[in-house]
């Protein structure tokens, strides 16, 4: 933004942009307002990704009046999450799209090719916090990245965790995903030399208190290298997960 | 205590006790009042174990009082737990007492032969750990079983917890004791084949929140086989662990 | 384990396992791959127990293929827990099936003959908890224990809770279930000499703030030789039963 | 205060009072005054009690300074709870007070005979909640009570609370103090047959939270007749006891 | 109870009865096991009230079934509390009811005449307390109460509770029923010199927290002679008015 | 209230009043009781502002019946809030109300025009505030404000908040209102030189724990000016916001 | 500070502005950095207020640099909150300053002459809560207010409240101060007509949490025109009762 | 560790190795066990890092049996942390050690040259945090990072934020370390394009709890790729930013 400052500024001083432009410039033009939602022109240049829309609390009506305003200012790929399979159906009546259903994610456009630097693991606990899972990891493929699913690995079991040792040792950022105690995310923190995203899931009943036991268990994690996103934020691991291995200032 | 009752009733019948005597036995028997105290003198025949003193918040006079009394009624191995250094100097003035400082428990008279089905396995996550772990391990050996100790061998090294898998498989009861995420509880659990009790502990800071973290991981334990007790009660694992070490009817 | 990663290593010593299958044996035996869940095979020799499907949050279909690689593989009993009437019914279509309404569980095969130490005693502080205390009992004769049913004994009728004193004081393992205050596990850990799983339950309104007030009720117990599981896990403490009233070292 | 709102205006009808002193009495009258502290001069009236100075948080001046302004003012008996041992001598001074370490109460004046319907148990759980029992006790002696006090009769040592079934089931109001579980509450509920203050206590470690757990556990008893006043709250338990005690309507 | 013991060993003395006979008696005399729940037939004698029947999580075949026992044992009057509409109309079709809707209660035979010391006032904040209020009148009035309703009284509007300051006054026991932040119990308790009994509730939104906050504040409520029962808990308060209504030592 | 008493003692000090009538005015004047709901008829008075009925929990017939007697007693304009479409549907057949759908707020009367000391700002983090936005615009202007919305303008787009600074810096008073993690109020409390008034939202899922999160940000903001109101609380926001707009001493 | 870039923008257009010099200005102006702390110059421009040093946890030393930065920079009076008496000490020695001991602040400069529209009322539930009044006070004054204090007007006591009708009806705006059940807040708030701001305190013991319980509370408070600040932040109070007291946009 | 095991079973098969000694190596080798302490010697291959001493609850002599042993196997530098003044005094008599007195940190041997792929921004809210923050720039200098800190630009001072965009749209990772409402995780994560890891700190008062507002508000952050650590964990914050700022599949 400094950058973009810096070009208006010299637009004045050369007499090529008045004042009030100036002005108004560096006050409105970053987004465009549809009266429901302020969409966010900028931030694919800002922070180097494909757009999103967070699909929760908005009817198909206002997400495909995102669309359209997206499309016409050249995006190409955007993804949809907690998207249900009924929006779905009634966005696809206008814009192609595929729909993942476990991941209650669409996507608009092309899956562009992996050109990160390495894979990134998803893995979890149990086969219930796959749905949280799947939105990481469509979220990851949309944004760049290979993507290696290990699911039901839970450390109660330990043999099954160990037998992806490989996968954990060859990741270059793993997601750890678990309801219930969490554990997860230490044991996997314990054995990878990477970063690893934990991600509580609400999997569990009784004192798992919607997963905040979880989460208190993976903020506790002894292992290094580990930090937490909210509880059920698949969405946020993936995108995290991308911005690790898409460093900036490396060449490919 | 049915057939104390019992007892009691046919004494009545038979003459040899008044009403009014029966009333006071069913009454007041079990134990002997000094004031700041009832000590339970009937204890020892319904639960099977020495007396036990809980030192927290008593005077070292206090606790002399409730020795003189256990002796007095013939009780030859006395346990004080949570006696701090200090109380521990005044008490061993008039009474020996082997005391163990980092358990900070006193042992009176002499400590059993273990003789219990097998071995007690006492794990813990850190070092930090070890106070609460050396409770729980001084009060098995004081009720007479063999302990294992597996210190600082948490899951974030896992090969530490792995080092050590022969005498998980091996032991009768693991006592798995932990702070921060309480991971150790399910990765054990899911290891070992017999019970496990997990012991939350203080240990930790921030968002460990007193130990709150570790005793919810342990309570959402995926792991079968696993129960909980109180933050830091090594006491009260070490008492379990012996019960279950000492079943009723088994012949020996 | 150990013994598994001994006989894989002298197979390789003998040239009878080549370094390739070895590591691959290491890693992947233990279970079998369905895509939606990984049945574990060796758990039962592990653990000395029948195979246990936790129903919640699976299809009735996932349920029923879980179930053929079971049997598959030789199990004979096989437990379902947390399966709704409508699942228990479309399983039945499939595989002959025992199903107990109350305990919400499923029983594949026949239920073994009681083989352990002595009984477990199930009790329960009002007609509410109930179920979880059915699911904990159908869960202990499964596993080859008999079970003796206390309901409604809480203490605030205190005579009901005495009535069954003799029940409470032969018992082998006493699985103690609440709601509302959970004192009952105090209470009955108070008269028992044997140890006691408390459990507590959702049952209750206001600042029970579902099962809350039960579960640090019984984490706080002054009885010496309680433990306590999750809330609602009547499953987990009836396996727990059963594992304290199996011990390893017995001969029977 | 209906009645004292006629008066004032019967004497503005009368026209011995002006308008102006009416309002002036309506609204000052009843306390007087003294800079850090509104001593209420009229709440001995209004609810029948001898007048009681919350001590925590006063220095000794302050505290003499009620105390002056009090005895200026007729009051025979003064009530001092949260009273140091510091601050009681420095009292003592000046005033003739008699101490109770233990309740940490001075008592100025006489101790009035009990006068009330019936007896007050105050019962505690462990020896550890006897300070808070003793502030009970104090508080309910000074407001004409007789007291029998029943300390350390837990229920985890049932014949300890069983043994002094006569005087609980004699007794006009109970108090009932216990922290950890707070199971006490619930089963002298059950036994009783009259009203059961629970006072939960911040006795404890670990899950206690400080006194939450017995709060909740209090708060939740399934035996009716039983409320719950704050955490450590000797003397608002006296107080109400004292209040039930003494029924407005009663002649004597 | 003492009394209950007494005369039993009374008889075995006299040799009228056997001591086996002796020890069922102390035993299973109190209650009638009907399967699903333990009908509780010595209560009405041990605590002087009608019975109550709680009627959550219970069928209208089970409350039937219930109501045939306590009839059959000569009870006249039967509260059955938490009954739905639906359950109403079955159970009325075999009993004759009274059913209080906006109470949720259901009385079967006579609403006995008053016969306490004096008035029960039942307040509260809002309309939406009204629920609970009727829970804990109709209680109150099946139990011997009579009753005066003060409905939507809260402090914010101080006017109206001024209003009924003479009822307030006059009041032997008061119920104090307040959501939101549960101001009316210490205003109340303030003004009235009777015993305050405070019901929270869970009316409100946000920061409520189902009733914490009312629960909360009244706990800590700086008036003298307030005490707390459960969120919603009508009955219970009820119950315990009646109770204070009624002392055991007072000749009417 | 002051001037009230006053006036009532002058009229009993002239005769023109009797004593008995001037206490009930005292008491009863101020409100009319139409059963289930006490109408305040003085509170335009007291505290200047159009009549309001909370709608939550209300009957369609019940929030008729007050219109009903504030119409009687001459009400110009009444607000109607959290008030279903379907309840709203039932009034208009009898009173003509503008229904504000997004606001669920229902408007009987003219809007009045605004006559404030300068305009409200109000600004939402997201979409999907709006509604409580609304409740709080809504409310604003039925009492006299020109509101000015922001809506979207969350911190994490910094730009999107910057882009409408001069509104923010013009405001006279502004409302933040935002869920997740509540950063809006901060930012403009930090920017802003008058009274933010924060409304926490319960949007949000996970550890925002219906609202939580944003509630205790809000609290902690570092930013000065800033107080808060309870989650989702709209109409609170705007009714204050308007009474800072409208201080008591200016002339206009 | 839209102004602020338009200014900077005009230089940069007249040519008297070097683009870097206004890029330089637009960015680091604001603030003068000194090493432990950024003084802040500009916010009594932007918010016109006198520089207040929070001065908990900051060394004397640290404080006397700020102190040093702003006189240099022209500031006259200077608000030091949280300074402990032996800081207040230590800076006396270089800068005459008047220390409030109880309300812990110091005061550099005059305390300037109330020109705000009327009074601000500081009102407390107890004597308990008089610090944080007293910062609350302090800090109003500072800010150009007349303040009114009313301590230990606690609902228990109503009458005491009510005492003060007259300044409670003739505030501008109403600190309202308390711990325990923070009734206060509601109580007032019913009562007055303006603005009340609502500070919890920590005052309490056992179930009040630190503050949580009249935190809650006064969320809750049903009367509208109430909002909250942080527990015991008595400086926050007072300066948003200023700024609500200086409206912009009136003419004196 | 995959790796490892093939080399061991290379061994094996090639006879070069025993079957004991390989089941032995698997289990033992990777730590050195020196009583207090298992010291892991295969850390630093494994995650490539130097080694690190957590030095809470350790005392100098432990600490300084666990330096030598690590330097015993080579290890150059080593980090300790949480380590007091007290401690490095005793600890500098063995070993040079550079000691950072306020990030609490020691270090022996020498910082390595930078050599990641770019800067490591170490942002705080306000001064109180910084403690935090030095730890966290410690560890990631000591781990091989450049970092640039930015003190004390919390978002209530916007332009304070603003004035270092340039760092923080240059950084390559950001560590954004604040208490209170933790605002400035997302108004970073707002205007950065890479990673921001938010450390929530105990620093606050009253509605803070400890950390726990900052931490919430953190996890709720409505901007993309922030993720959260424990409360104070400035060493964890620190280790995560050198390990995403060393990639693996990075050519240097």
């Amino acid at each position: 933004m400094s950058e973009d400052i810096r070009k208006i500024l010299d637009g004045v001083q050369r007499g090529s942009v008045s004042v009030d432009d100036a002005l108004l410039q560096l006050k409105t033009k970053p987004f465009e307002d549809i009266g429901y939602a302020k969409v966010d022109m900028h931030r694919k240049l800002r922070q180097g990704v494909a757009e999103v829309i967070y699909g929760a609390g908005k009817t198909p009506e206002q997400i495909m009046g995102i669309i359209d305003v997206m499309k016409k200012n050249g995006q190409k790929t955007i993804l949809i999450t907690r998207l249900s399979a009924e929006s779905a159906e009634r966005v696809r009546e206008k814009h192609p799209m595929e729909y993942y259903a476990e991941a209650r994610c669409g996507v608009i456009g092309e899956i562009p090719k992996a050109d990160g630097l390495g894979k990134i693991v998803v893995a979890t606990g149990g086969t219930s916090d796959v749905p949280v899972a799947e939105e990481a990891a469509v979220t990851a493929m949309v944004l760049g990245n290979e993507v290696v699913r290990l699911y039901d690995v839970g450390v109660a079991g330990l043999h099954r965790t160990l037998a992806h040792l490989e996968d954990i040792m060859n990741a270059n950022v793993i997601i750890a995903i678990a309801g219930m105690e969490g554990a997860l995310a230490s044991v996997i923190g314990g054995l990878a030399d990477c970063p690893v995203i934990a991600v509580p899931t609400s999997v569990g009943y009784g004192a798992s208190f919607g997963g905040l036991s979880a989460l208190l268990s993976m903020l506790n994690s002894c292992a290094s290298g580990v930090s937490v996103v909210n509880i059920d934020n698949g969405f946020g691991a993936g995108y995290l997960a991308s911005m690790i291995n898409h460093p900036k200032n490396v060449e490919k």
